[in-house]
């Protein structure tokens, strides 16, 4: 593991606020960014509450957190760099750019983009190499997933390390493509649950339930490829290909892609409205964020 | 919820085995029957085994367990049947029929099957409203999905009472459709999941664990349409699909389909059995339930 003691934090979203409050509670220091005026009013508020929960899992570092607005400020003796600026190709293009410009060429520069490719962030880069793309998944610290894309593989693998240095999972793309993993799994059920909705097969809560009583709790605990491996009794996923692979194939050939129309969206904001009930995105988010937590001190137990 | 005291289990597989136990274990007698000169002593052990898990749950009924190779010994006196018969259509409308003939037509006859079309399963039965499709997810005695298709709104009605009344989490569809809501949830995941790796993008382990780590450890507490409310922000799924609902139309349009191809199959059996090391399907299976039971000994507070 890179000996990491100060990380620099551009860009205090959603996104930036929750790695902040992570490194903090393993104890490393933080110097974050951000051009907004409100940025520093956020992060702190968020820090307070996502520390609260980050004790509850036993992590109670007590890094030190400060605040510029000026990039070269949260550089200074920055021995890793975590870029959450918004997901604007020419804004982020322009920024890695400057971070080169501040930091010496050694240090790692960890961008949290899901949607964008590291190829097209680094066009301007000077030192190309030590730019990667680790992408968390909300909230970072809470969800142990980071996906990573990079050009050198030294420098992913010294990443790598540093982030399972703090309870993170990292996986290793071998080349980058749009959406990463995750994301593109994402996408792939949210499309077929939207289907389903506009099919009129089920109600939106019910598809949500549906997922979440049933292949979502064992998603929580094995991936696809390893469900459908004891989907294949004691001859494992061999035997499944062998027996029901046909079968996935003319399944496949039955899965829908959604008319995204304004009919669609609003039964899609309404079934939603009538899932959450009186409940606000804060109050589910909270209960959320309690889940997790809950299902995390579970480890190694669901691995 | 109907006063059922003894069911059929009609099938004594996987399914049928597993559905026994649990309502054993709710302190329903169970009358099981299979022609299979197996299967009595596999239900045996089986149950021996699955109760073991469920009085982990607090689930320490003693319901008294029956079993004869004919199917009229198994329907006498029945209030609730559960079929479990092999997923070919014609012995099903058969079984179905055979059922009709010796059972009085006021009991619920509810089938396991995973892929057929219930309207094509009765097309021989003399009482066919009283067919309903009440597919579970594997295995039956822990995951608590069931979803529900039939005819009659009272009938279903009836079931899902009858399904909620012994902890499970029935979900009704509107009309049937192939592969009901779940599997085909994941079909959607896996055609994706098998796209990645045929691109190279990844490893098996790794993508199973871009689930497990990200993803799916969410999908087990929410199902994607909310999910996808929570990615909205404050102003949740309207405000998600405003801003990104076009984002996902392209994405959508990114995600594959595989060549199925011998090639394809072996780098998942190979990477399947990277993924497994040392363990048999029947060790990880038994992690597997282990995992499900400590997830379920956290509810209500993961719902």
């Amino acid at each position: 593991m890179i000996p990491v003691k100060t990380v620099a934090v551009i860009g205090c979203g959603t996104v930036g606020a929750s790695w902040a409050a992570l490194f903090l509670a393993h104890g490393l220091d933080v110097q974050a960014t951000d051009p907004s005026p409100e940025a520093e009013a956020y992060l702190r508020r968020f820090v307070v509450r996502a520390t609260a929960q980050l004790a509850e899992l036993g992590l109670t570092g007590t890094g030190k957190l400060s605040f510029s607005p000026k990039l070269a400020d949260a550089l200074q003796g920055a021995d890793f760099v975590q870029e959450n600026a918004p997901e604007k190709e020419a804004l982020k293009q322009q920024l890695l750019a400057d971070i080169d410009d501040l930091l010496p060429p050694d240090v790692i520069v960890a961008g949290s983009t899901s949607s964008l490719l590291r190829s097209r962030l680094v066009v301007r880069c000077r030192y190309p190499e030590r730019h990667i793309t680790a992408h968390p998944f909300n909230p970072p610290h809470l969800v142990p997933l980071v996906e990573l894309v990079g050009a050198d593989a030294d420098v992913v693998e010294r990443a790598a390390a540093f982030y399972r240095g703090i309870g993170r999972r990292p996986v290793i793309l071998r080349r980058e493509m749009a959406g990463h993993l995750a994301n593109r799994l994402a996408s792939a059920v949210w499309r077929e649950a939207i289907y389903m909705v506009e099919q009129g097969v089920a109600s939106v809560a019910d598809i949500d339930a549906a997922m979440a009583y049933g292949p979502g709790l064992r998603w929580s605990i094995m991936g696809p490829h390893m469900t459908y491996h004891l989907g294949g009794g004691d001859g494992g996923i061999a035997h499944y290909l062998s027996h029901l692979g046909a079968s996935q194939v003319r399944r496949w050939a039955a899965l829908g892609t959604p008319v995204f129309d304004g009919d669609t969206q609003r039964q899609l904001v309404e079934g939603v409205a009538e899932e959450a009930g009186d409940s606000s995105v804060a109050d589910l988010e909270a209960a959320r964020d309690a889940a997790l937590i809950a299902l995390l001190k579970l480890r190694p137990q669901i691995r």
